[in-house]
């Protein structure tokens, strides 16, 4: 597999490009995505086998079981990232280690299930919040400790909307070639 | 209201008093309190009034509304923390001001629904993860930036069981005492 | 055991009388109850152990397991009853042989959990229902085929509060005689 | 309109026609159409508008609401014949009268969320029920008493396989005429 085939397997749609400026518009889109994200992504994975539930997604990469528990982790930490840059003055987050969550128990082994019924109660709560955020709300950040960037709330909004499309691509696109749907 | 009745409002089953030693038992019994209670919980709450959920459980203290909602909130951190702790060594955890989370529009005005399924959801998977940690697992430990103490997390599932059970009691007790139940 | 002592076992909470007249507020309480009945059921059994799910509530009687796929089959003939009256001109229904569906290898062997989920949809559904009837409405009735009498809608919304804490106590009180609860 | 666009319009899948002989490879086939369809179901609807939900699929057909509470009524009776089958000898089924029920006041009006968590529900128990059917029990049978004809239950479970998929094909193909999905 040469690097562009990989890449495409990796960033089946492309990387997160926030526009600017970001308007109104952008901001009701991406939490139209994050709102309707859990069923589609239940609705995609909900009645593999365990077979396919344990095929990576590609050479090297996480199974699909791996993938889903990740979203659950991922959008888990995504919320409180956004509820404490509305308590506090720019924090820095503390950050996790995806890979080795990725490699718990439970994210290798156990039922989807209990992660999709998660990621609904997640949304549903982040979704609630973001509608309710004042334009000085979206105006502030949090520090990523890795690179020291500043990001504002708007843009994450985005950029979780963009994770979350991202990994059902990764997931979709690996069902299609194996022509299980 | 003198001082020990206000404190008896604060702690109605009193401190968590962690045993020693934590026996495979005491985990066990712990384990099972986090698992009974997101429906016991819900079963307390999920039918009171607008009114009734607006009622401070003490004076001075949250309404009920905001006990629910602060519930899913701590218990959502907690769930963090146990994930740090196995995937990092000793790591220093981030905290929340959890008087500020309890100030933000959703926990102050919004439906408990949402945090009802979202308790359910996270002690669902929290309780997976603990029944499959091992004595290695449960010996392992992450640091509260505030009080610079080691934190076990074999003392962590004893924690969060009292915790939920501090809770119920602070709602059971108010809806008994005005006649409400 | 004695003709009293069974029963006290069969009638834990004895028939159902019903009141004449029926006023509005009974109509309200009646609701009430079917309103909060599902999930005061779901904490009652959820977390009972297989051998504690298929024990009798009484000598002959059905299990508890049996007991809770009953609940769900007889409230899922109620809901067809109501709509049936309010659809046709005094129907006579079609009864069910309650003996023999609790005879069925899910009633007798298959796991509680999506009869629970099941009642939840159908009480749902149920309240939703009655919460809108007129008068007029409520004065409808059936004709049950086996005692040829005349079922009043309002007379039916009673009978089946009454039947959701009838099986409740027989579980109940078994609970609280194994010392379970 | 003409008719053949108005058939295409009722019939968008074409009617039921049941392969002869059935093979233990349909009764699979449909058993996993009704396992997967309520989610399947939910995603396609769950996030209408109301103006949508109000919008009528055809010419003086049902709205999407009335077709999603439709299809609720009709795999609970369905749920009920085929136990109905199981537990007497070719039984008399009581129909209803489908177009009354869908002009009831929650068909017209209310939240189609009861009526998919509905269809949750009695997929799942029906689903669970036909998966422990011997060949013995799907050559049973009931009488459908407007046509007098006898309904084996393989058959029927071929029937609301179809049912489920044709209802689903309705909404899907308004969505896509309007240029909403």
């Amino acid at each position: 597999m040469n690097d562009t085939a990989l890449e495409q397997l990796k960033y089946p749609i492309g990387p997160f490009e926030c526009p600017s400026p970001i308007t109104e518009n952008h901001i009701k889109e991406w939490i139209s995505v994050l709102e309707k994200f859990p069923i589609r992504f239940e609705v995609l994975v909900k009645y593999l086998t365990k077979e396919q539930l344990d095929t990576r997604y590609r050479p090297d990469g996480w199974t699909i079981r791996q993938v889903v528990h990740h979203v659950s982790d991922s959008h888990h930490h995504s919320y409180t990232r956004f509820k404490w840059a509305l308590t506090e003055d720019k924090p820095v987050i503390k950050a996790y280690n995806e890979a080795d969550w990725a490699e718990l128990h439970d994210s290798k082994n156990d039922p989807i299930q209990m992660s999709l019924e998660h990621i609904k109660a997640v949304h549903y709560k982040l979704v609630n919040l973001l509608k309710g955020l004042t334009d000085e709300d979206l105006n502030k950040s949090f520090i990523h400790p890795e690179t020291n960037s500043e990001v504002l709330l708007s843009y994450n909004i985005g950029n979780y909307a963009w994770h979350s499309n991202h990994h059902y691509a990764h997931i979709e696109n690996l069902l299609k070639r194996k022509g299980w749907i």
